[in-house]
């Protein structure tokens, strides 16, 4: 008789979510000793409350559809678990006899991870639980880097390029374009690549420093002043010398906690208003994560191996690990995949480098021998005239 | 012996731009007519004080790579030409001896075109002048479609589909696209097909119908109560009942004016303020004309096709006419190019059909129809198992 696997998503969706989904249902189908697939709606939510998908018969064509579909095609969640959930969790393990349960997440999935693996053990129920990394942010420790990252990075990187060149083609103006990650600065450091597809004007902030606002007022001023246009790029979360984010939407929430948010903007309204420039800020947002023509197909790839890899380490018995990349880059790149123990990746947040953040606003050497790779196979050389 | 031939570019670039450069360019040297090919540095700027770039000798592959390049290779400029500038720009025709001028460009660089090409006859100079039609806007008259506008469409359309589903897998919160378009809703209405690619729930705002700000929240409270999430996409330019735009940033700018923008954080303030729901804006700005792998291919060829029919119209000895695009779309898209005389099209702006705007939220299918052949090839079908 085979095995019953469930497989959840926790937290805000990548570009390649879906992709190590489908590697979990094709490496089910493929390995020949998985009986249902089932997949829980709304991830936590619908574990809670009992809520499977049977994906079993679901056709291979649809399946394969998973690679390019944005955000997460069984829907996610945002709950973190507590103490008192974690019972339920067990009781719907045990009703739908499921054997391997995979969670695809970040940080607070892997402790999540971590503590249903605990539970039934403790509880001598026999269910095999591996975890599955994924974040943008790329801030899980253990793993070279995150499935979802690369994509992000990506984004970042040509969609700066992008708006670096309209600056510089029709120099009016300062573009501010914010991007995500509320404390780490991972996928805003991969916009500094910018300056290298285009040779145009970048200057980029990373949530790690704090941010003099009069000194980046001046740089912005004395980039400007270079001419030829001048992008500047920020992650969402930076904050000021005081520690505090440098803008809130000015905003109470029903909580009457202040909504975060319009850090561009922020900068936008200080050029206009102390230097007297035009200026205007982009914010993509979460279409940041969402969009498939910038997926990377290193990531896709990845994701979906990771995804694979997780379903043969449970069938092999393993229990308690995330699946960790493994990277080499010299003479060229490769990875390979490993199991990490999940309470020693539980809720420990690999932070950006602050060596590779050079005079507070550019990106060093190294941060792009790291990420190039990440971001899939080649970029576009783009033609300049003038 | 050969003739001279000058392009420029005029107004905002587009995803597009650059091929229609790229048609000039193999046109001329196509034809075996042209000796000199000279670009303007900046548009209506470089011309004002000579400022040509000698193309003539760039490198085939070079030139290729205008296809995928963003932004403008050559540079725009914003300027409106006064009465006192074109003497100087019949100045810079005789001195560089352009006998094909080349003016690529939206309703703006059209006048221009044909103040120029007026004032050429009446001094008897032997210059032909031709408009090349280009805007994201697609507010030029006489013309189907204008090149720019299937790939902000296209970008429209999949980002907007990508949020639709970001939001209805953690429906978390209402998503609220901001697109660009200031007076003119073509491009935000592309966003609707969101609705038709994900099945998810899409209410969709233009600026050519002022919006009652009450019965747009009730319409969002309604759509959210639905479940499974809630995308809202709306012009920069919308106004409210009164005929003025929901939103500026509040800043005013060195000449006494307020700044536009912010309209999608605006609309996201009253839902958060007045409905107690979550909420978050996103703008990705000068992407949607910027981005290249959401270009259209449609319009990409088109592109091309308008700058090289240019060039063999005015080595026939055509002058005074801009560039037009005839569509069919029975049984199947297809379209030729003809000339429509600059005078007709100069300062006249194509408005976007209000009997297309349904419940004041919807796009009727009509609009479909003549815009989809114009977005490209074909569309991702996204798997949902939920």
């Amino acid at each position: 008789m085979g095995k019953n696997i469930l497989v959840a998503h926790g937290g805000g969706p990548t570009a390649v979510i879906n992709c190590s989904l489908q590697g979990v249902v094709e490496g089910a189908r493929a390995s020949g000793q998985v009986d249902k697939i089932y997949a829980a709606r709304f991830g936590a939510e619908g574990i809670l409350v009992g809520d499977l998908i049977d994906i079993t018969s679901v056709p291979a064509s649809a399946i394969a559809r998973l690679s390019h579909t944005p955000a997460s095609a069984i829907g996610s969640c945002r709950r973190k678990l507590g103490e008192a959930d974690y019972p339920t969790v067990l009781k719907t393990l045990k009703q739908f006899d499921i054997d391997c349960f995979f969670y695809n997440g970040g940080n607070d999935s892997m402790d999540t991870c971590h503590k249903v693996n605990e539970l039934a053990k403790r509880e001598g129920l026999d269910v095999r639980v591996i975890g599955i990394p994924k974040t943008m942010d790329n801030d899980l420790d253990l793993t070279d880097h995150c499935p979802g990252f690369g994509s992000a990075a990506r984004y970042a990187a040509l969609s700066a390029a992008e708006l670096a060149l309209d600056a510089s083609a029709l120099p009016i103006h300062v573009v501010v374009l914010e991007l995500m990650g509320r404390n780490a600065g991972w996928v805003t450091a991969a916009s500094a690549m910018a300056k290298r597809l285009t040779g145009c004007q970048v200057l980029t902030y990373l949530p790690e420093l704090p941010v003099d606002e009069d000194r980046m007022l001046a740089d912005i001023e004395a980039g400007y002043a270079k001419g030829k246009g001048l992008l500047v790029t920020v992650s969402e979360g930076i904050c000021g010398l005081d520690g505090k984010p440098l803008a809130d939407t000015g905003i109470v929430d029903g909580f009457g906690h202040k909504i975060p948010g319009g850090t561009a903007q922020h900068i936008t309204d200080q050029i206009i208003q102390k230097l007297g420039l035009k200026s205007r800020a982009e914010k993509p947002g979460l279409l940041g994560r969402a969009s498939i023509p910038y997926q990377s197909a290193t990531d896709r790839e990845e994701a979906y191996a990771v995804g694979k890899f997780a379903v043969e380490a449970a069938l092999k018995g393993e229990s308690g690990y995330m699946v960790a990349i493994n990277a080499e880059r010299e003479p060229e790149y490769s990875a390979n995949l490993s199991l990490v123990p999940l309470v020693k990746v539980a809720n420990v947040e690999k932070k950006f480098p602050l060596e590779w953040i050079v005079d507070g606003n550019g990106i060093a050497d190294p941060f792009f021998d790291y990420a190039l790779p990440l971001m899939g196979d080649s970029f576009p050389e783009y033609a300049q005239l003038r």
